[in-house]
Parts: C-alpha cells; structure tokens; sequence
C-alpha cells in the first residue's frame, strides 16, 4: 500500500498567479471591450527577444548537434567546462572574486535550484525566509516537510518569517533566536530593495558567528547600476564559509523559456551531520546533480556562453538599460499620483503601497478595473505585503509608457 | 548550524562509470599505442546525429525566440500543450489507450523523473528495486533516507531486491512480501531483457491486489519491433490505477545531449496519507512542476514535437533500426565464440555471461587489455550482475562492426 508525501496536503490551493489569471479572466469575460487594452505588468517574465549573438550561438550548436562529426551526447552533469570556466572567469574571477570552475553548477533555472538545494541538507534545520517572499522558498520547504500546517493567512508553523517593511528598507533585521538556513534574495523580488555592502556585512557575519548558511538569490544582480551595491555575496569576506549563491540567465539574457542558470556552492562551505561533524557540502551538490540530473541540453550552454561575448554583454546591457528606463517611467507616474513607491532602481520591480484604506487586492482590482492594468497583489507574498502592489517592468516601451499614462489618470 | 541531509553520506563513492572511465585512463597511459584504437561500448550514449526534422524544428524555433512578435518567455511548467497533446495522440490514444493530454509532464530526463518523482511518495513505503538495477533506482532512495547503509557488495539495507537471473529470463519473480513501489525496466536496462503482455499482467493484478505502484521506465521502448511485446505499462488492463510510465526521447530521437523526456501519471492513481485516506497522486506531481520546474526550453520542445512528424517517424525508425543492426552483429560475434548472450532483440543492449571463472571486472579488464573494446562490468549493476557485462550497441556501424571482429578473436 503505497503512502504519499503527507506534506504536499498542506500547501496552499491558490497560488498567487493562478488567482491573479482568474480574476483577469473574469474580467474579460465580463468586459470584453476593455479587456482588450489589457497592459501586464503582473508577473515577472521577460518580453524582449533573445540577443542576437544567443541566437548564433544556439543555430551554431543545434547543427553541431545534426553532424556525424560534432554530435555530442551527455554532456558532464554539472555542466560543459566551456560554460562553467567563462561564468567562473567573468562573474567571478575577473572582478577579484575567488570562485574556482568547479564550484559552478549549471542548471536549467534558479526556481529549480532554490528547490532542489534542501535535497543536501538535513530535516533538522530552523529556516528563515523573509516576508514578503517568494513563494518557492516556502513551498519547497512545506513540501520537505520543514513546516507545519499554514494559518489562513498562509503562514506556515515552524518558519521563522523576517518582516521586510519600509521601516528596515524591506531589508531585514537580523533575528534574535538562531537559525541554521537562511534565505536572502538582492534585488529582491518584489520588493525591488537592494542590500548594501553594510547590510549584507551584517548577515554574513551573523551566519559565520552562528554557523547558519545563507541562501543567496542574486537573479537580478544584473539590474544593479550603482557601484557600491553588492552584485554577489562572495564580494563580502567570508561569505565563501557561509553562502551559496543562484544566478540565472532569465532575467539579464531573457532565458525564462530557455532555461539555464547557475549555483555557486564553494568548496569551502561545511555543514554538520547528525553526529556533530563538519563536512564539505560540494561533494553532496555534485552528487546530486551525477544522480537526479544531466544538466541542461547542450545548444542552451552555448546560448548561456554566448552572453559573455563582447557582443552579448552589450546587448544585455541594451536589454537592461530597456527595462531598467521602463520601471524608471513607471515609478514616476505612480509617484505623480501621491503613491509612496519603493524599488525600481537597481531592479526590475515597483512596490508600492496602497492609499490607507486599500487591502493589496481591492488595489489590484481597482487597477485591473479601472485602468486595465495587471499588477501583482503584495498580499500574495505573505502577510508583511498587504496594503502593498508589485508592478513589474518586464514589458515594452510601448506598453510600459502606455501603463504609466494610465497610473497618472488613476484617482484613490 | 544548519545540518547537511546524513543520507547522502551512505552513497558508495565509487559509482559505476567513472570506475571505468579511470580504468581505460589508466590503460591508454600504459599502452597508448594500443589505446588509439579503443571502442567504446561501455556507457549506453547514442553516437548517430539528430533527426533532420529536429534540427529544422530547433532552428525555426530559435528564430521565433529572436523576434520580438514571436518571441516566448515562461511556458507552462508542465510543458507546453502542443507536445503533451502530440505524445498522448501518438503514444497512446492511437494505440487504443486512453490518456489524456493533462496526464502528460514533459520533463528534463527520465533519469531526473525517476529521482524527482520520491518527492510525492512518503517515506514509509517498502520500496523494490529488480537486480541488476539501474543505479539511479537505488541511489536516489538513499538519499531520500529509504534505506539503511550498504554492505561491501553495494547492497543497501531496506531495500528488497528482486534478482533477474537466466533462470527467470531476466524477469523478476514476484516477491512473497509486502512492497508498495516497485521499479520495474523493459526493454531492461542492463540486461536487454523485454517482459511479455503475460508477465507484465501478472505484475500489474500484483500491485493492484497489494495497492503497490509500478514506476514503470520505458526509455527504451521504441527499440521492441516484437508485436506482441507491450511498449507501455498501460497496455495492460487496470495499470491506470497502479502505474506511472517514465519515457524519453533520448534513446529513439537521440537528445541524450538535447534533454526531453516525459512521464504519464494517470488522474486516476492513488496513494494513501497517512491517516489512511486515499489522495490522488496526479495534484501532487503536477503540484512539483509548478513549484519546482519551469519545463525544458522552448526549442527543444519544438524538436521533440518535430519527432512525430511523418519525417520525425522514418528518421526515429532509421535509427532504432541502426543501433538494432549493431546489436545484431555484435550479439552474433559474441555468441560465435560460445559465450552465452541475452538481449540485444528489442533492446540496445547484450548482456554476455562471462565464462566461468571470471568475475565481470575480470572480463571487462580481459577484453579492455585484448582487444581495447571498453564493456559494462554487470556486478556494477548489482549483485546478480556478477560475472556478466554489458556491450552497448550505440556507435557506429564502423565501430560495432569492428568491435564484432575483435570479439570472434578473443579467446576464453
């Protein structure tokens, strides 16, 4: 008689995605003609084309792929040496930082490796996530069996939750009681804060002193434009002891259905069995990936290696600097209206408080009824965004433009 | 201080292939004339380019990704529709066998959905594993904390294993105990086995009557050109209650390096919680997807669509009917020197029995160093694999006709 994973029972139904596409769809059902200047500025993806040198690069290798004499097989399971060494050499190395090219992992999407990195660590660890999060930090642990069940308000027992408001800059404050695995995402997602060099200072040295371990989700470190802001947590001395880092290729190369990303897990990090011993975990991460995981399919390296060409790097940055100028627009028109907004620099995202009065979804409806705008209701981030909205600049000009004008016409 | 997950520790070090990769290493230092003439029969990796179709299907697909009006971000995490709809047409409702297209996740690998698919399953069900075993079977229930430690020969305790033996044809017996999953292989990976409609009935009322699931992997099915041998676990009444089929298209469209694969998990599937309440598994999978999964890219779910294609079909047939032939010629050069040779008919695989006295290391060494074809040891399959290996019939015709010539010359 087979037993499922009890654990599965106690996520949430309602994701926050599905129920925003719900309400949209009513929506237009309802009110077909205006459902059709529907502007998305609800969830993250990217809308811009691939860059052009990914697209020669990914031709190149699907012909590779189509010749008796450059047919490749498997590939290693961590990913080809090709790609490992360049993303080691240029986001690492190149900018003084010690990272080795075997302690990068390729992938096929942070989402994935955010998951899948609790398969290496013990049942007995006390989690923190901060709030709002992103919600795959929380599920996966529901799912491992780390929590107890949700209150109605989904916060689940057993998950140190750490207010980010605007307060503490939604950057958290570091807990008081000790925790062992700590999630920490710069630029976050939704806030769109960034962490100083002060801040994540703090946080490395909290862990080091505490023995914890940070999980660092730098997905958007690509947004920065600000010199002093950390692009990476291994930038802060001794992070190498205390963090791993995700980066993906989604939101700089515009990957998110391509798939490719990365882990940095260095050597150096240690974590203890259940009999006290300290022992590396990279063994454990590279056992992982030989055993549930071939890597991502070969032309899809040679996209990810094609961005740090000359040529690559600067259509990232033309694609940046695109979505970068749209959340600029955007900020500005929803200032204009008296909003308080936060975000937008450095980011991808606009967080934005409600006029008192407005739970995060009355504004979500308002917005979607009103102007025809899709923006994401904080509340679907956990308890600390109510009263807050996400407004994404993953669109077109055009669209981003045509939204901003639509905030500004917007009264509360 | 945060803990690292113990089980992985219990993984023996030495996993299978880079044994041997470290005993031909060794061998081209020493001989390194001899060594220029190696075959390599070993690793079971395709060695014949990607269909035309696919590479059409990929490029066009690439192109789409570098428009602006064509262009795709995030699909649907359990795959997109048009492919899931393609394989349930193809696979399965146009042989008779009613799946739906929701009952399809297009996925990375099914050496990846072999391991992924324990996160729905809880962890006190009695787990059976056939011997010899493809080690991911085994490896990932250690890691998920089913078993106790191994002995010196690999064995783990906790787990049954089920020996396939020329007495049994290869085909396990049905255990006299309790088991609630059970892995079963046809065409069997290593042995080249294939299990008829009789005996796969007989598993499929086993499970049923002791409410144990089937995690059926059929990677190799497109090589069974037998009609009457099933290529799906589904041909058989009642499987829909008992089964999940793992299937791939590395070994029929050759994407071993491209990565696509698919499972079917039917709606109909149950398991019980542990307040003894039956709950249907597929929430539970698709559940996984969403949260931990984004799909494989865009292009090549392209590709693998572009497999059922008029054009996809003859090419697939033309290289099923290629690695079959070198099967052929392999097995018979093999059997002409009076070794005793098992599959290699619907199956990539000849799985040779060494003569007596040898171990399989012994013969793997004797036929490295005689005649520099590199083979599988069986005893790196498990216990029951002692003093056979396996000869892989993916390579060229060039090689395998060669590689046949070298074992009529080799003598016991």
């Amino acid at each position: 008689m087979a037993f499922l994973n009890d654990h599965y029972l106690k996520l949430k139904a309602g994701y926050l995605f599905p129920e925003i596409a719900r309400r949209v769809r009513r929506f237009a059902e309802e009110r077909s003609e205006l459902a059709k200047s529907l502007i998305r500025c609800g969830i993250g993806d990217v809308t811009e084309p691939l860059p052009p040198a990914v697209i020669a690069a990914m031709h190149k290798a699907v012909d590779e792929l189509g010749n008796q004499e450059t047919f490749r097989g498997y590939g290693p399971e961590q990913g080809y040496e090709f790609l490992r060494h360049t993303i080691a050499e240029n986001d690492y190395r190149k900018r003084g930082l010690d990272i080795a090219d075997d302690e990068i992992f390729v992938s096929d999407g942070s989402k994935c490796d955010c998951g899948n990195i609790l398969d290496i660590f013990g049942h007995r660890n006390r989690v923190a996530v901060v709030d709002p999060v992103y919600p795959v930090y929380v599920d996966t642990n529901v799912m491992a069996g780390h929590t107890g069940p949700a209150d109605k308000g989904g916060t689940y027992e057993g998950l140190l939750y750490l207010p980010c408001t605007k307060q503490n800059g939604f950057v958290p404050d570091i807990p008081a009681q000790q925790v062992d695995l700590i999630y920490l995402c710069f630029p976050n997602n939704p806030t769109g804060s960034i962490a100083t060099r002060e801040q994540l200072s703090d946080w490395v040295g909290h862990a080091l002193s505490s023995q914890a371990i940070i999980l660092f989700d730098a997905a958007y470190e690509a947004y920065i434009t600000d010199p002093e802001i950390p692009h990476s947590i291994f930038e802060i001395p001794g992070a190498k002891n205390c963090a791993i880092e995700f980066r993906s290729f989604s939101k700089n190369g515009g990957f998110t259905g391509v798939r490719c990303a990365f882990t940095v897990l260095p050597k150096s990090l240690v974590a203890l069995t259940s009999d006290g011993e300290k022992k590396a975990l990279h063994p454990l991460w590279h056992r992982r990936f030989s055993t549930k995981f071939n890597s991502v399919g070969y032309p899809v390296q040679r996209g990810a290696e094609a961005l740090y060409t000359a040529a690559g790097q600067e259509e990232v940055r033309c694609l940046i600097r695109h979505y970068l100028h749209n959340a600029e627009v955007l900020a500005a028109a929803l200032r204009s209206t008296g909003l308080e907004v936060f975000g937008g620099r450095n980011a991808p995202y606009i967080w934005v408080e409600a006029p008192s009065g407005y739970s995060s979804w009355q504004a979500f409806d308002k917005i979607l009824n009103e102007i025809q705008v899709v923006t994401t209701p904080g509340a679907g981030f956990g308890a600390a965004g109510e009263s807050y909205f996400r407004v994404s600049a993953f669109n077109s000009s055009e669209n981003a433009e045509e939204a901003a004008r639509r905030f500004t016409r917007l009264s509360w």
